[in-house]
């Protein structure tokens, strides 16, 4: 294992460290807790929104801590949930009495955690919702899910209850939107080769020269299908037609992330991007808004996945809304 | 080679394809001659900044073109020059009759034909100026260049200069300012995998599993030595010492760039910005801002960069003056 890291039990700390030197500025890190919080949370009034998981997916989710997305991240070491007690300190941190939502990823871990989490707050008067992202089509269940995955689409979530929450919405009023953005995002990815998880030391799966993963977790966990390596062109259908079997992505406007896994060069990510824009037109989809760029990362895996949500004009407006973080900023 | 490709040979066009497709509203991309062009270009009265160089160092350049940045970046083939009538569409494409500022990476084939592209625009009457940036500490000469190579600098000589064209210099003044900037910057990189060039179809170079290759170039061309791996905290010393040793920078403050070459993950990058941010502060360097991320890459090399620009207060307006780019956004 090569990394550039001082050891496999100090990463997530020394990334920290180093969030902490890089953005004094706009972020407060909590050292103790592994939160990265906003520099103006809590905010008198505001509805807090917060999320987390694992670490290894950069930027999510500390990447999108600022005014207009998150006002807490919270980190659990490398691809493992944060505990309760991380979850509750986050919620101490950024309440200011108008409540705080969490949006959590679909792995038994994280949903068990942060639901203990938001039970401990609410026993101490703080108003807590929570929203589950699964919307990755691959599967239905895994090695670390009941249900569906969630992957890319936690991002579109992430961006569009932080800018009702800047608006001054309601916690109810961010829940459903959330929820409603959540339930409208389908996901597909494939990865080139595994990643290593430093505490492991060693790949978590193998591929050969010449094979893929299709339907790849963002933990390296199985997906769909090995397959030969393809066009690109071959590939990106593979993506995209099993989201758009899974849902009518033609009668409304869609936001859709072409995301990186993290090994992944910009170069390759547009030219998947050239070929997904071109199948969707095909198909009638209309692209409303898009991202390309690594989003929700696998540690150093090459590969990338499709996300498309559906989307009204409420996340429209939300997803167009100013954001200051240092993984996305307009 | 397994890479999300449709041919090595329409690598760059389809990229290109797929930042037409993502971003219609901001840039304009002319196919024939593997332009990226800012929206608002030409725009009378304002001297352009034009730059480019090889592919496959996304986001540089394309992903710095828009209002505050370039005016046009310039696509070579995969770590392969833009010819001089390319280069001379750029300046055609982008000159309003205040002339244009070439910044050009110092590899002798970009020099050669940046500068032959400026003659044949003169002799069209267009005004221009160039700047070359050389600020890789590693080596002297190297396999494709006289003299030291062009690295992480040239983001920031590009940030500078274009904001002080939005801003209304004169070419005259712009030029002097990127010189400057170019100047002050110095750079050393290091590698821990190599990367694979599409054409060639096979890894450029060959690291033992627990080898780095300290003083990488951006085409893996060799640095200064082969080493074995060692914590991140040793890395960034055997980075930031000889650069310190090749400026003084302890009197004026520094922009930082800690820089991916594009396979190694964002939670290595903050890590390895901990260490150089701890080094910098030890040896008495200020560091007035800083960027982490992937910013000059090597397609999908893993391994990382860092830059130091001795900054004034001049350099220091530019840099925090607004940007609009897909790849720099404040």
């Amino acid at each position: 294992m090569k990394k550039l890291i001082n050891d496999p039990g100090t990463v997530v700390a020394d990334a920290l460290r180093g969030m902490a030197a890089a953005h004094p500025g706009t972020l407060k890190i909590d050292h103790a807790n592994r939160l990265v919080i906003s520099i103006d949370a809590p905010r008198p009034g505001k509805v807090a929104v917060i999320s987390g998981g694992g670490s290894g997916h950069e930027p999510l989710h500390s990447g999108f801590v600022g005014p207009g997305m998150l006002d807490v991240a919270v980190a659990g070491e490398v691809f493992t949930s944060p505990t309760p007690d991380q979850v509750l300190a986050a919620l101490q941190a950024a309440d200011s009495g108008a409540g705080a939502l969490l949006i959590v990823k679909n792995y038994t871990g994280d949903v068990m955690n942060f639901e203990m989490a938001g039970e401990l707050a609410a026993a101490e008067g703080i108003d807590v919702a929570s929203v589950i992202v699964a919307d990755d089509v691959a599967v239905t269940d895994s090695l670390y899910t009941a249900g569906r995955r969630g992957v890319g689409g936690t991002v579109v979530v992430e961006k569009v209850a932080g800018a009702a929450a800047q608006a001054g919405c309601t916690l109810a009023e961010v829940t459903a939107l959330a929820q409603r953005t959540a339930d409208a995002a389908r996901s597909m990815g494939l990865a080139l080769t595994s990643c290593t998880v430093p505490a492991a030391g060693r790949p978590t799966f193998d591929l050969a020269d010449d094979e893929i993963e299709l339907g790849i977790g963002i933990h390296g966990e199985p997906g769909r299908s090995r397959e030969q390596i393809a066009p690109v062109r071959e590939l990106a259908a593979r993506l995209v037609t099993p989201i758009l079997e899974d849902l009518d992505f033609t009668d409304a406007p869609v936001i859709v992330l072409c995301n990186g896994m993290g090994g992944t060069p910009l170069i390759e990510l547009y030219g998947l991007y050239a070929e997904v824009s071109d199948l969707l037109a095909a198909q009638g989809v209309q692209i409303a808004r898009n991202l390309v760029g690594n989003y929700v990362t696998s540690l150093e895996m090459a590969g990338a996945s499709v996300t498309l949500v559906k989307a009204d004009d409420e996340m429209l407006e939300y997803w167009d809304a100013p954001v200051s973080t240092t993984g996305l900023q307009w």
